[in-house]
């Protein structure tokens, strides 16, 4: 992008702020509530519908990807795939987004209606602004601004937009699979980037080259075929909560250290390269002990030091126990001795750990445990959901490119952050077109995505179109 | 009872089976289910109504006693006092009863409409059947064959029923209270007797004389405020649940061993007469073991010889985890670091031990083993129920007159038996009257009280009456 032409890109820009948000309201007047698709399924065809009008009226091709698991007994939503194509010998973005959103209603705590956008001190409320209509519409206002100044795209863009991100990405993952092979829609994709994570902290951007996997685990223990009375049976029956609570206690301690052995011998060592990137992060420790209700509780974290806490929460693996099935999970009291009980626990997974492995390891130590106990129940092991974590090159003319448009819109270099989460999308991406992924996220930390109030800051939408566009120009530069 | 009356009174009953049969049948064709009042409560008026009246034809008084627990915002059914009177000198039985039963419906799994009464293979199928419309109602029958028979009652009877006893029995212990006092209802009582329990086996009657108590407690855990996703703070946060699940691991062992320091101090020891009170008792380890739906799963009981098991479940203390509050609970899996926990487990008491004292051992143990563990989070535990065993006494005037008359009916001696579970109405009235509380079971072990398929065989139905009517007799010749 030419000092003259970023100058006139940010001016269009700032001039159409009052139309960017009277769109992005039209979109979060829409419920698309994918994980109803009961009721909502027309929503979220008709936001699908609305966003392929917007690429149509823009000349851009557009195509409704019929989804891959319809069936006789459910219908879901299209995935959009759109296309602005300018030289064959031009590189392509794709950039992928989605339009589907959380469920909101207003008696679940929201000081507004959720599906009516509310401007309120430089912050725009509503259910989908940050998560993610406002991230993914920024490429078509990005689209539209080129067109107004008549300038042409500096290189391809590809845009593919689904419904059902919020409920599992139903049918995206076979959609991917398909589309990169030779010849299909994601075959000449060179670049690939979603804008669908936050920042770390309110003020400063960052780029996101890394994301935790998951290794989520069942463990059953049966004692009978039926729940008991306590009262009656209470002293005639081995109880399998007794088991499965001694087992479930030998897995971490209080201070995060998993205590199954072997898990810890494939995570990636820290280099000092990798450590310096944690120096500048918008980060800070007491505020996260606020925002996250620790403050006043106990006021302590596992570290109270920015790297260290991050580090544990983005590049080492962690062990959590989510709950019991099968148990009185009720207020009050039960006195109901459970027959058959399913405790869940998950560990986040970090390079290079593999799941296959981390499941050898966690039944090897269940095993060993359970033995202990000499109970003649049942026990059944079982990884119910394993994912590899995602790791990406700070390096990589993806990131750069965009460092190189953050610090022209911002006027400083981002932060590198990671992720203790997953998204599934990422890898499935990069396995399927074997090209780079980038994480440019445009929310601020505290916009509260699936929770009640989610906003988008006003600020945030305007930069964020603006380095989305200069990422655009720093790409089309890249050679070879 | 002379031999001859009891022979005439054996003839009426059998005579009359056809009709107790149709009656029983209209009073379970009353859903009268105490736990959904809001769409019940005129049932469990109906049924007590249709019970008044039968006093009232029989020629005793009644009285329909007030809720004491209504108010504005709720009107429970009222408690039915019955009465017939025969002479200020003769002795008093007080009879208690309940008309409300459990919910059901045929989509339960019930093989016949729960709410009709369905006759099959010497069986009577309904919901309340056993529980405790039939066992109730022989009383009726008891005195109408009296009058039939031109016999005086041998002793002053009063009834007294209530209609929320399968939800709490809400208001019953206030009006216990009330009409234990000097001049009440329940003042002049010299002998109380309930059948509302079950045999422990399918043939031998049984006399039951004691029942374990309860300290329920609620152990919380909290870490935090809110929920967290345990990708994006998993390594963050000291984890309320792996210390709950760590708490929890200490108080019991697989074999059912209660790890909590003095707990066991209190116990009542052994004698060879209490001892001696098992030999005889009808109750089949390996038939316990099916009926549980133990055989499929470990074949294995804490104790695989009748007389050890019986003692577990009755005469010693159990402790048993029914399960986690605020934790994840259903089907699947869902990635959450739940922000506070709480743990629900229970003791079964026996005499002599207080809830107050299980009270500071538990508390004393659980912040013992939560120091261990060096949390910061916050520990918080409740004793939120307790209640005291309750043990009479096989050589009571009250329990020897009720062993006279299954001799005569069944021509055997009852089994002298204990459960495990609590009956927290007698309690309430020994303390009330400080008069003896026989608990006289007519049901069979297999009757499915709470369960699909609720039965009551008419052998025992038949033979209930003719037992409480000889019994009647038997209390009717205690002097002094
Ligand atoms: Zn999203
Ligand atoms: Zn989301
Ligand atoms: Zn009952
Ligand atoms: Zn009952």
């Amino acid at each position: 992008m030419s000092e003259g032409f970023q100058q006139k890109f940010f001016d269009h820009v700032d001039k159409n702020q009052a139309l960017y948000i009277e769109r992005l309201a039209e979109a979060v007047g829409i419920p698309s509530i994918s994980s109803d698709l009961e009721n909502h399924l027309g929503d979220v065809n008709q936001m699908i519908d609305w966003t392929k009008a917007h690429i149509d009226r823009l000349g851009g091709k557009t195509n409704l990807v019929v989804n891959p698991l319809n069936s006789d007994k459910i219908t879901y939503p299209p995935i959009l795939l759109g296309e602005f194509h300018v030289d064959p010998k031009k590189k392509t973005v794709c950039v992928y987004g989605h339009l589907d959103v959380q469920p909101a209603e207003k008696d679940d705590g929201w000081d507004t209606e959720p599906f009516t956008l509310v401007e309120k001190d430089g912050k725009l409320y509503g259910r989908g602004s940050t998560d993610d209509k406002g991230p993914a519409l920024s490429w078509l206002w990005i689209v539209e601004a080129h067109q107004a100044l008549g300038v042409d795209l500096p290189l391809n863009i590809k845009i593919m937009y689904e419904g059902m991100e919020e409920y599992g990405s139903e049918g995206l993952f076979e959609t991917i699979r398909d589309e990169g092979k030779p010849g299909q829609f994601l075959d000449d994709v060179d670049f690939f980037c979603i804008s669908d994570n936050y920042w770390v902290g309110k003020t400063k951007p960052c780029l996101t080259y890394g994301l935790r996997g998951l290794a989520y685990f069942q463990v059953g223990v049966k004692g009978c075929e039926q729940d008991l009375h306590s009262g009656n049976h209470g002293g005639g029956i081995h109880e399998a909560m007794t088991d499965l609570v001694r087992l479930m206690a030998t897995l971490v301690d209080t201070n995060g250290k998993i205590l199954v052995d072997g898990v810890m011998d494939s995570v990636k060592p820290l280099t000092p390269e990798e450590e310096a990137l944690y120096e500048s992060i918008d980060f800070n420790v007491e505020s996260y002990k606020e925002e996250n209700g620790v403050k006043n509780v106990s006021d302590k974290l596992l570290y109270d030091n920015k790297k260290d806490l991050l580090m544990h929460r983005w590049r080492y693996p962690t062990l959590s126990i989510h709950g019991i099935e099968g148990a009185f999970s009720g207020k009050g009291a039960k006195t109901v001795i459970p027959a058959g009980v399913k405790g869940k626990f998950s560990l986040r997974l970090v390079p290079d750990q593999d799941p296959k492995q981390i499941e050898k390891c966690v039944k090897a130590h269940l095993e060993t445990e359970f033995a202990k106990l000499q109970s003649p129940n049942k026990l059944e092991i079982e990884l119910i959901h394993g994912a590899v974590a995602w790791l990406s090159d700070p390096k990589h003319p993806n990131y750069q490119a965009a460092a190189r448009a953050v610090e022209k819109v911002y006027g400083c270099e981002p932060d590198y952050t990671r992720e203790g989460g997953s998204i599934p999308i990422t890898s499935a991406i990069e396995e399927a077109t074997g090209m780079n992924v980038l994480l440019l996220p445009i929310g601020a930390c505290d916009d509260m995505a699936h929770s009640q109030n989610e906003k988008y800051n006003i600020s945030n939408m305007m930069n964020g179109i603006k380095v989305l566009g200069v990422y655009l120009h720093e790409l089309g530069k890249i050679q070879g």
